[in-house]
């Protein structure tokens, strides 16, 4: 609290030295050095150009490269940590490059500012961030979609305003889950790309006299594209947006599961049992088992929805081009993803450890009338007009429940006093079972269809996991790890 | 608030008639009237289906179609217009068209449900609005393109932190908001396609048993793709999420240049002046003139903002399949939608309307020593390191500052005094002009190479543009300008 | 669309004429007429004031007066209506009056601006709403606090975690959500005298030459407090925000009830049956009963927490004093208080057309060893330590759990095996209804402790009621309804 | 990763061990490790009590307190630290306790649950971390007063719309933002009070059988009121959204102050210059010199708006009582009031590190007609209508600038062509400083009513800090300083 602040990168101008609580409070240190790996690989990228276009002599560029790379491994092997007093992870790597090779560290900052570097290390950060998140969003579809394949025809209420509505199966059920997830690994996917372009070069904001090629670094860190006005470069954070975007509503999506986990484990519903190994206890009421895992997945989704709302109102009204404000997109961005990515392994482990409670599904059926639209869809058959016939099923409705009992239970007399085209072939159409294999349009519930689902389901996995084995660490990277960064590539 | 509600499509099973509070409080037709144009052509594509499939009889089929036709007709010329005490924009059609062709109109809701009817309708509508928002921001991106070709070479300040940084082109300021509004039609294109998959044949969560075609209906809409899974169909508003996402990083990029014509337009900067028709004056204080549209653009971001939040907080932990929670999406999104639209139109009109005041940009390039980096980097060439360079340009600066005097108003013995390498020909990196024309590299703010950007958006605008023509009504709304409801397509 | 946009007031200085589309965009009528009675009250104190210190001539104010008097009751009768070409309800005003009375009119917006006065009719709008939100949130605590009074010894189940936890009653469980709903009513008073100060006299944002009296408005207004700082004046929204924020939290109090009554309606916990007033059907499946009205509550609730992340981000980062931006402040102001209301009132109708099945609530304490917690206090007053206690009562749970039993249902031998203190009275402690009326303490759900929070909660109701019924109309309509606008007050 | 999570306070009827990624994922000792003082504080008072009513043995009691006590100390000297492999704060104590006392530590939990333990300990937290930030908010708006008593007489211009509006005095510029300020410090002792209320003793949510006393806890612990509703008190997060909306709004005010600061400081309006303590540079130009604390409090009010938008859809819809979500609620909250400290720090020094450049305010009076108002209320006191009067003054504000000249350099006779009213005495009315002298009106820029809100401001501040100094720490922390634990109090 009372010492001074160290030297900064920029100390030139000024005479006074920086305030104590204006240092603590704009410091990003203890945050972005999340990033410290990411900025060494950009800096490894920038270094290597400068020294392939002599914009930095050959040894100098030598000595930089040696020296970053050597950071890379003791940071990696954890003999480094990125801490200090430095103000930013940038400045951070800065100093502890002087340290180890001397003044030459002073021209590994040609030629770039910590705008255009931070850019870069963000984006390389949240597209490996992202891999990771995908690979998770991948492995929980593939507990569902392995369960759905066991309950094709374990039958249950499926509901509506959470009235039972009509039978489904359970694999329908996961299923409907699973698309949602399949639809985020979508999303995921287009931000990881929309991160894909190279920022390193555009300097503050106004590009560089020196003849740099930006189009060789975005290679070396294996980024498909690169910026094309260099004040939108530093000033987009587009991608961020759109990846805590993603990540929220993914958190949407386990949001809705979560909570049939929590309805499905009340002893009214008792649709599940949780396992021992995924469900928690009270400190004062010895018989509780809570499925506290699920609950905070739930109120997680709130979190990330209030991150995605504070970047946007962070980034409303900012002139151009960089603006300090900006530097609040990591703690949001970071947030998002370690929600998203806890959230998917927590779901995961939940998922494997919920016992479908068939029998109590099953029972579901009895009670709620849930043929009631298989009965006006038979009278339809039966040339009533959709209208009417709901009406009739109505007034049945309202007959069984007066009674106490089961469509299918009333006697037929009864039925045909109300509807005259209902014949003794009605049964057919009243038990759950038969109503689920009988919903045999596209997209429906019926074995065969849930079955077609389960493929291309597979097909969606199969290519998204083949397009994460694709995804490899930058060039850079491996010529650093084989030790050939001053060679040719 | 006295008058009972009028009956509804639900009314068999119930005895008791609503609340009118609760009508009151629950119904949508005072804003899902929006969609009746969208439903009434859902609706066609479904009956003829329908009648195709022979899920309802040949003549009922035609009647309907007959008096669907007509109802659309009506509706786009006026003569018709979605309101009554109808609980929603379903009920009104069904019950209008009942009014129309009598019993026949009963059959119409055959095989669907309003839960796939309403996010039928509520697609196609979010494409149709989707599209003018894309043409409109097209032709944003186009005034500031054709600006930019006429400012070239009108030379200055680039900022960041709202502080004079390096010269630029008024070009490549320009552009850099271009190519935000760029990647906005990439997104909202993505959201084009996300919302092009029909859900009609879901039902209200299970399908049907009737023998009903779900591709055959999206063809007849228009919509490349098919749902996968009917409890899925009812319960996903991903896209409305994404619509309204597409909306608030649009509304946030027009806020940061609303932003700046807000700052330009003072006295103090007086970079822009703005032509009578786009600005405002003050009831009390006669000599104003306010930026006004530039302020709400600004302010509507906010909105926006609160748009996104409040869908993703009214879908969080909403069980399967419909909930009527899911009702709230519509007005949402309305707004967020006709926001980006209306703030588009402004801000095409106020782009237009502001006069660049270049001699204004010319006299800002003095003061803020905006050619320090460039001294910066003259040294780099003179084989100085960049942080050693950084900190001699820094003491200049404070000597520069000292004097009152600009970088280059320094004598040359005073510059070798701080900097030993600085030679006589330091004086060319100086200026404004010269530092902006060096800047050559890639994506940098030289004419040459915001030329290649022109070339490059006009590519991305041709493209937009080419793919817009390309978006057609719906199959099924051309057989009913042709009259051509009933026979083969 | 194509015609031109009508004079304004601040037409002098501009020779051009505003673009119809900025027009469109910057338009306020469509939304500020809901504030014209309100403005045409601060205008009648306005140039009560301006009369009464000498300002403008006695025989201008007196038309102006008349005029202004007239068109308030021509609003209020329905004769008249804010609408027109005009750019909001200000400009409405002065034109309506200019036509009715000449141009004594002119003098009217002497010693203000539309800035103050703007502040001024929301304010007083506010204050209305909030009294009609207090009086509705009032009567929804009346009638959980008449259905406590009747199911003080209704015992059910109490919840955490969705699990089943200890049994309490119907009435404490109710209570709590009138709590909840009782600071609602704190909150709201408070936002109630927050927006208590005049603006009135603050001019667009630095005062008068005039000798106007600020207080003398604020009095005929009734508004309890002056501005103390004119740009402040202007400039602040802060009374927005808390209504909106406490609008916020309102409804999301109302939507755990909601969730409630969701949850409880289910068959699966049966605890409600919904009345067929409160309750809506399913176009496509005759049986369904649905609970719209409580899912709305909860998915509406979303949307307000949206209106206030928006407004926040609508105010962050303006400039004093007046903006265009604050323009945004009304729709959400109006979005929030209707949302409030109109769930108030629904929640009310609903709350009323529940029916609680007890029989229902008693089967549920059953299952779930409800009683294991007292067991383990009885362990306690037997001189067991709690968390020895508490881990025996586990394995007893696990033990009945095997057994398939309730926990009174183990022999006593098993019992003590587990927990040797066990003795033959333990019975006493394991029956729920014993196990409700034993937790006295203070606050806790026995009978007589819940007859205590009854009489708390009248008391807070009945002080509520009687602020309410000392709001009264601002003095200076009260001299309006009398006709003495022009004599002593 | 690998290692077994440990024991837990609720082992009892698990068989099975949790996983370890849920443990990980539901774990809260990382953060709430922040209330373990809170947490002592609350057990001491709690333990205490069952001492006096005798719901445990004295002597056990009496190792209890001591072993709190001794814990307590070597938490505040940093000796003992709340680290380790327990699953929240509440495990760590209970740990430790029994690893210090052995197993009377067992009979600590008597009597209560972490339900209302935890919200006991944050209830505390909260009125502890308000009453630094109502300090730090009293100490920014001291800073405001006392640069507005040198600045009384220093004029410039008050801006709307960000154009050049009337001139106003400095004084009065920074005393509209110490308003704000004030309004803060209400809201944030409001929330203090409101978070007063003690829940200990609610248990899990349906209080106990012992003969506990809630009112002696809250006693102990200093907390004026009690909670009326075991539900209530544990479901209950009222304090937690109205201390974030508080944080939120403060920080919405400091970013409007923070966003002048910024423009204040371009060279384009250059209204102050910032002390070299309190601007930061650029790793790449070396001329720069920005407001970085200032963007990051503006940028910062984005994050605190999230937290609440978070927060409140974190809430939304959880049935009663208690839920998992609810432990999202901490780091909320302690982001919220951990960034408005930062802020208000940052702020603070930042206010002192500007320097008013008088003479650049000066200058901008000049240009802009800031007197047209004067001039229109100058004709207004000559018998005009004020309409009439705006427009004339319009009219000559077209003639002043077209002939590129201020007001009071038009022609006499050119001023009567346009108004005939016009008089010599005209000129009286138009210079900067006779305007701002003139608006005496109450809450006016004019000398005499800065130096009463100067007064009235002053009031509010005392009162406040004599209020804080009335804020003392819980009786019961002051028995354990003075190691009177055992004895009366």
């Amino acid at each position: 609290m009372g010492s001074d602040p160290p030297p900064k990168m920029w100390g030139g101008r000024f005479a006074g030295r920086l305030d104590s609580a204006i240092d603590r409070f704009t410091r990003s240190l203890p945050f972005d050095r999340r990033l410290a790996r990411w900025d060494l690989i950009g800096s490894l990228a920038h270094a290597r150009m400068l020294a392939e276009t002599g914009t930095i002599p050959r040894a100098d560029a030598e000595a930089i490269l040696r020296g970053l790379s050597e950071m890379l491994r003791d940071l990696e092997s954890g003999v480094l940590a990125a801490e200090g007093p430095d103000e930013d992870v940038h400045s951070w790597i800065e100093r502890v490059l002087h340290e180890r090779i001397g003044p030459a560290a002073g021209r590994l900052h040609t030629a770039r500012s910590r705008n255009d570097q931070t850019a870069t290390a963000l984006r390389l950060y949240v597209r490996d961030a992202l891999e990771r998140v995908i690979a998770q969003a991948c492995e929980l579809i593939d507990v569902w979609v392995r369960q759905a394949v066991a309950h094709t025809e374990t039958w249950m209420p499926g509901y509506t305003h959470l009235q039972r509505a009509q039978p489904v199966s359970l694999a329908h059920h996961l299923l409907a889950h699973a698309w949602s997830l399949a639809s985020d690994v979508g999303r995921l996917r287009a931000v990881h790309a929309a991160a894909g372009t190279s920022p390193l070069g555009a300097g503050a904001l106004a590009g560089t006299p020196h003849p740099i090629e930006p189009h060789r670094t975005a290679q070396l860190l294996g980024l498909p594209a690169v910026f094309a006005n260099s004040m939108h470069a530093v000033a987009d954070r587009d991608y961020v947006a759109e990846a805590i975007f993603a990540c929220a509503l993914l958190m949407v999506h386990l949001s809705r599961w979560a909570e049939e986990v929590v309805l499905w484990s009340t002893p009214e519903f008792g649709f599940v049992a949780l396992d021992d190994t995924v469900a928690k206890g009270s400190s004062l009421m010895p018989q509780k088992k809570n499925p506290e895992a699920a609950e905070l997945i739930r109120g997680k989704a709130g979190r990330v929805i209030g991150d995605l709302a504070s970047l946007l109102a962070m980034l409303k009204g900012l002139a151009l081009a960089y603006n300090s404000d900006l530097q609040e997109d990591k703690e949001l961005l970071f947030d998002a993803l370690d929600t998203a990515s806890g959230a998917l392994a927590a779901a995961t482990v939940t998922a494997r450890g919920v016992v479908y409670r068939t029998d109590r599904m099953r029972d579901a059926l009895r009670g709620g009338f849930l043929t009631a639209t298989d009965l006006a869809d038979y009278l339809v058959r039966k040339g009533v007009a959709f209208r009417t016939a709901h009406e009739r099923v109505g007034a049945l409705v309202r007959e069984a429940e007066s009674r106490g009992c089961e469509l299918w239970e009333l006697p037929l007399p009864v039925m045909q006093g109300i509807a005259a085209e209902i014949e003794a072939d009605v049964h057919d159409v009243l038990s759950p079972e038969g109503s689920v294999r009988a919903r045999l349009a596209h997209g429906g519930p019926a074995p065969q269809r849930v079955a077609e689902q389960v493929v291309q389901l597979r097909g969606e996995l199969a290519a998204a996991r083949a397009w994460l084995s694709a995804c490899t660490p930058p060039p850079i990277y491996r010529l650093h790890e084989e030790g050939r960064l001053l060679g040719q590539t």
